[in-house]
């Protein structure tokens, strides 16, 4: 058997097991399968499928083809939480320091801003000084003393990841179910945690804008985790509008430090809430998901989240100052108002347009490797159902330039959909 | 519309137009589409398929990839016949020496040996000096001066052929009948024919074993060439046992000399007169098979075909000693009889392990480029349906070392059943 005739059996149609596929990612990463090899078997297997075995094999497969972390015992339990992402996503930030003070220990590994989606890495690293590529050991010691950190993914952890992600990226095979849970649980598991919480998004500003294709993803992501012996609970939530108020990689910092203050937006503090309890009760820690709210909302008003984040953030040599206005984060030199243009209900705020935009005014990449301008982005003071009258302030735009400024108002008036009443 | 863009449609199952196929196959030559991302293309058509225009669009795409032969109006009709490769498949040979000599022109290329099956240009190059890399120029100077010639595919027709070709024998791609079609059109409309008869084999000893897969590509090729307004004629012929009396570059050459010299066995005939009559038939230069098949033997009672043969050979710089035992053609040094173990009638002689035995003997190739040994092979003289006795000869196997004869004629009891009566 040789990795060839692995292809020419998913091209037929027909199942493969564990040792084939096995064989299959070990010829690609020893090169002797050719990307343009690969890249047939993608598209098998993205127009063909792949069973709920073949996923676990695959994800198996790439788990081993790089180093796994470990903890000591005594850091238990482990548990992560994964976004499929969106725009204005910040959720990891303000949830990391509340599930470390609510006892779990989370060693979080995450990715940089994709498409029109922003990414917690690059969110971070508008905090200045802040490392984030943290070796296994640096890791080790950070949620040893802190209980949590952020770092960056490492070419050491699932290394066929990082290849076959850029091979589909080229070849339009990005959006498979299989291949997305084999992406999304190889990385969560060469964590070393033993559970992760998964938030799938849908709507117009996640990937996924099918709810059922989700749900599809979700049920994926979890039979195979139970496959795998990695617990894993999925939840769903919508991504029409952003999430939270900011969008934007320092504006969602500081968000998150004033959500961890306690003046977090419904929206964001409701799906942190109910992802901590979610850790909490896949960690065994909570009985019921009203318990894990009751504990999360309890680390915000003590002020231990606040206090553990700012303390992570330090432990990973970066700054945030709570006394500063903007907590010492970068800030755009050109802002403006956009308002209501009529009066009415606001209908709608497209996020994935939001993204986009971000996007151009550089608050995002086009290619991987891209600089990214942490100031730029939006604060949004109205959102979806609310009310406005005409010259009401919507949101804030931020840019680096004059141009930028303008161009992003302007472009708003087609985002932000006004019903007259 | 970037060529990537038509990749996700053909992922997606979208119809595509002709300028979408093109921008493809030209952003692909360009080097702007890669070799992994025409893969994925592969593989989508592959399971998705490609309509008849779809089809026609991608052979015209190819086409224009490279030069297009074209001759003098004088030389009309201009008639090309092409198999899709068996196991002792000497029918072009025997057959361009006829069409020239019944009032056709016949620029013909051919390709080389491939998997089991032989090629025309391999068999040709056992005749001492002969020289098949033709230029254009040569080769409408000697069509002019013979009547047809016998050239090698170069890189500047259909340069997108090759390239393509060499992607799908690496991908599992290569048995799609709409990119089986698009190559072999766009191969023959490049040598500047109006017309082509086409021979689709099936049976063991053919690429495609099954009678109504080579039915669904000879209907194909008809259409396909319609829509291109070149005339195409199909027939379809079992390839389960090896074609004529011989296999072996060499011992097939020298059974197309005899053949020519009338004394061809009945397969080989019948099948080389049916193809010249739907050439005749096609170029409009007779009315019926029948009368186009009296044309055919007319050529080969005259001895005209035979001379015509020899004079072409010569004009490309070969020589064919008719005066010579084997015509001066290589000769094996180690030659056996292989005997029928018991008496009956012999039930089947398989084409393919024969094509592949002859293979492992240096007489084809297992990678391009690899040297091909011109002498080895096999000379039935028995074949399926006859009687034999027990140590009856079947046939002589020509070797070119002693363990490589032995080999062979060990092997052969596999591959020739003999059922007791």
């Amino acid at each position: 058997m040789r990795a060839y005739d692995v292809l020419i059996k998913k091209r037929d149609g027909v199942e493969l097991d564990k040792s084939e596929i096995g064989l299959l990612v070990e010829s690609y990463l020893d090169g002797e399968l050719t990307d343009y090899q690969m890249s047939a078997f993608l598209m098998a297997s993205f127009l063909n499928g792949l069973s709920l075995d073949e996923t676990a094999a695959l994800t198996e497969a790439m788990l081993s083809s790089g180093d796994v972390l470990s903890f000591e015992e005594s850091l238990a339990p482990l548990v992560d939480k994964h976004s499929t992402g969106g725009v204005g996503d910040k959720v990891s930030l303000v949830l990391l320091p509340i599930a470390v003070e609510c006892g779990l220990r989370v060693p979080m590994i995450s990715g940089r801003s994709l498409g029109f989606t922003g990414g917690t890495l690059d969110k971070l690293e508008s905090i200045p000084g802040i490392e984030t590529s943290l070796d296994p050991e640096k890791m080790k010691e950070i949620v040893s003393e802190q209980g949590g950190c952020f770092a960056a993914q490492t070419e050491r952890l699932v290394p066929a990841d990082g290849k076959l992600y850029a091979l589909r990226d080229a070849t339009g095979t990005v959006e498979s179910i299989p291949l997305i849970t084999s992406s999304i649980l190889s990385k969560k598991m060469a964590e070393g945690v033993e559970a992760n919480v998964i938030d799938v998004k849908f709507g117009r500003g996640a990937f996924m804008e099918d709810e059922a294709r989700a749900a599809s993803l979700a049920e994926m992501l979890e039979e195979v985790g139970r496959r795998l012996s990695f617990k894993v609970k999925t939840i769903l939530s919508p991504m029409d509008q952003p999430l939270g108020k900011s969008v934007g990689n320092a504006l969602e910092v500081a968000e998150a430090v004033e959500s961890l203050m306690g003046e977090g937006s419904d929206d964001l503090m409701a799906l942190t809430h109910r992802l901590v309890a979610e850790m909490l009760l896949l960690a065994g820690r909570v009985e019921t998901l009203e318990r894990g709210v009751s504990l999360s909302k309890e680390a915000i008003d003590s002020q231990r989240a606040l206090e553990r984040f700012v303390s992570i953030v330090e432990a990973q040599g970066g700054r945030i100052d709570l006394e500063k206005e903007g907590f010492g984060l970068p800030r755009a030199d050109f802002i403006a108002s956009f308002k209501a243009g009529k009066s009415g209900l606001i209908k709608g705020i497209d996020a994935r347009g939001i993204g986009e935009l971000l996007r151009e005014m550089g608050g995002g990449r086009f290619r991987a490797g891209d600089q990214i301008d942490p100031a730029p982005g939006f604060v949004f003071e109205r959102k979806v159902g609310e009310r406005v009258a005409v010259n009401d302030v919507i949101c804030e735009v931020h840019a680096s330039d004059e141009s930028a400024l303008s161009g992003a108002v302007s472009r708003l008036r087609d985002l932000i959909e006004i019903e007259a009443l």
